[in-house]
Order: C-alpha cells, then sequence, then structure tokens
C-alpha cells in the first residue's frame, strides 16, 4: 500500500466531501459512501457513552439520498449555506484496504442577510475503502462538540 | 509531473500567501503572483451569476502593489490584523503546468483591544503556475461566502 | 532525507497534539515533546519584541506534566473542552534532523452548556526532532494574536 497515494486520496475525498454540501451539490454526497454504509452524526458525549443512534443516521447510499431528498423538497430557495474547514487530517492505520482516519473540523454558517456564525465543531472518524473505483467512506461518524444540536441540523455535516 | 511535489508546491504557495497577509508582509504579496495575473475577490452570488467584477481586482503585480501602497499610505499604525486557516486544499486537475486548486479558508480579524471575530469565509479558486522559478498564483479568485462585505475590506484576503 | 517522509511525519504530530488537548488526553501531551524541550505561550507584539516569557513556560516534560497535574486537580470535572483546527503547515526549512514548521491555528471553546465560541488564533512555531523514536517537539511556540488572554487559559493550546 502506497502510503503516499493513500495520503492525498484521503485528503481529496474529505475536500470533496465539504464541498459537495458548502457548495449545495447534495445530490453528489451520497456517491462518496459505499454501499452499504454508516453515516452518523453524534454528539460527543453521547459517542463517548458508547451509544449508536445519533441526530442522524444512514446505513445506505438510498437512505443518504433519502435526506437529500427530504432537504430538497423542504426547501424551496436556499436561505443559508455553510463552509467547512477541516484540518489536521491524521491517518491512524490502515485495516487492510480500509484507511482509518481522523480530522477535526468547523463549520460556520452564513445567512441570506450574511450574518456569519460559527455553527458546528467537532472531529470526523472515518473508514475509507481505497480498493475499487475510488475513494468512498464505509463510515463516517461525526462527533459533535456541543450537545446543543441546532434545531435546523437537517443537513448534512 | 510530478503529483507529490506539485501538492507539497501548492501547499507552501497557500501557507506563503496567508503568512504575508496575517504577519503584514504585504510587500511579499505580489511577488507570490505572475506578471500578469488575476486576482479578484468576489461575493458567492455575483461568481456563480459568472460576473468578472469584483470587491478588489488587479491584473499585475504592479496593480497588486498599487493595492498594498495605498493600504500603507492609509494606515500609519496597524489597527487589526487578520489569521488565516486553510483546508482542505484540493488539487483539482492539471492543465499543463498549471495547477487548478480548491481550498476553503476562515479568516478571523483580531483587534487592537484584543477582540477576535469571524471576518470572513469563503473558497479560493486557484490557478497555480508550477514551472519556472518557484510556484506563483496566474489566478486567484477569492469568493467570499457572504454578501455583506466589511467597509474595512480594503487588505487582501 | 526523505521530504515526503517528514510532511507527513510533521502532520501526524501536530495532528496528536490537537487531539491530546481537545480529547482531554492531557496526559499523552508531555511525551510528544523531547525532554528537555522548549514550550512557550506567548503574545503576538511580547514576541515581536523579542521577550522569552510568556503566558506559559516549560523546559522539560517534568515541568509539562506538573502543568497538567496543576490542572487536574483544580478540575475535579470537565467544565468545557476545546476543538483546534490547524492549517496551512508549512515546512520552512530542515536544519540537519529538525524540522522547522510553521502553522495557523483557531481553537473553539465549548461550554458545558453547549456553547460555542472562538477562543484562540495564533500560530505555532516549531522545532520538531524527526530522528530517533518518532517525532517529537523540541520547541513549540504558540504566538497568540490577541493580547487579552484569557483568565481561564490555565491549558495548553
Amino acid at each position: 500500500m502506497d502510503d503516499t497515494a493513500v495520503r492525498f486520496g484521503v485528503h481529496e475525498l474529505i475536500g470533496a466531501y465539504a464541498d459537495a454540501i458548502d457548495e449545495g451539490r447534495l445530490e453528489e454526497w451520497p456517491a462518496l459512501f459505499t454501499d452499504p454504509c454508516r453515516y452518523l452524526i453524534i454528539s460527543r458525549s453521547n459517542h463517548a457513552a458508547g451509544m449508536r443512534q445519533g441526530v442522524m443516521y444512514a446505513a445506505s447510499r438510498g437512505m443518504l439520498l433519502d435526506r437529500v431528498m427530504a432537504l430538497r423538497g423542504a426547501n424551496i430557495y436556499e436561505p443559508h449555506h455553510y463552509r467547512h474547514v477541516v484540518g489536521p487530517i491524521r491517518l491512524q492505520r490502515m485495516e487492510g484496504t480500509v484507511a482509518v482516519v481522523h480530522s477535526n473540523f468547523l463549520a460556520v454558517r452564513i445567512m441570506h442577510d450574511g450574518g456569519t456564525h460559527l455553527f458546528a465543531s467537532g472531529r470526523y472518524l472515518d473508514r475509507i475503502e481505497t480498493a475499487g473505483d475510488g475513494y468512498r467512506f464505509s463510515e463516517r461518524i461525526v462527533v459533535l462538540d456541543s450537545e446543543k444540536i441546532d434545531t435546523l441540523l437537517a443537513i448534512p455535516l
């Protein structure tokens, strides 16, 4: 396994994920996962307590797509958007063809009137499949630092 | 073209750019561009609408330097400064010797009294010349997430 | 010296450092330094003035550990925690086996009630020993952008 190629591939996937959300191309988001997969948004304390259900959960691309469709149906126009910064990205280890990767993120929300505020912070705990046609998340657990989950949090993070 | 060398070179250039602004060494900033070049700060919606003029524009090192001189003349002392964090940085593709690179950034502003707040977020859409003596931006488009452009925005971002 | 290996090693160390603090595993923090070492948190203006003492200082793993023990004694429970994002990370040069590395960071603080705010921004000026068993900071100077040091700042940054 070429370590350099893995690190760059992981970096691109994590960048593509942020772009899909921040640029409002949510339809591209499910394709960044394997099928089946595991996607979970969970608070820090619930994750530490070993809970396996969270604020948002999906086990397949179909479930991820359902989430996108629900969002598209609920919002005729785009009232706000997001910007993610991610780093540092750590390659913890390889398990066969799967890269175990942790990273930190901040997400800011930009409202329609231009107001910008810190929206969320936390960690991405990823398992990334490096074999096959392109890197994909087989698991992405989004561990949110805050317990105070915003009621607007229907979007992926 | 060695992909690894390009990624590291791109990373260093983007870091040098942030340093030049954040450390107040604005005189070094124009040298990070080719001559001629294209530098543009534009809001997200104007960029999406295909507009080619924005909040700040320069087509050469001379125009970039003019901007620095204007700033130096207007501010006898430094009333505030900035800190940029950038990531993830994506190498989209090579076009000959030019690397097409996208990244996300947050910039915070630190006022003289120590108050710190989120100042801007957005994307860098870069075309980076990798041939010749050192990497240079042949184009940097700064796409700001917010429409609410701060009137203090006379500095580069 | 393999530049690629150095950059990845540096990146991992900087990530491990952020994790140790953000995940509350402070006991792991001193082991990320050589012994002796130099650790300093200092404000931007004091650093620019050439001052060598700052808000926090340590010259050995023992002194770093003392700091951790003091924190553990003072706080029975964890009333808040932190999240660091770091980037871009610049490899300035090698001096023998020591990598001279600069990076930018933002740190947010998450209070017990879930409130999140920007806590600190600044630069890491690092000297990283790449020889021996694993990368270690022989020096980490944390240059804080703001003069307004929070009185809660007893933790490492």
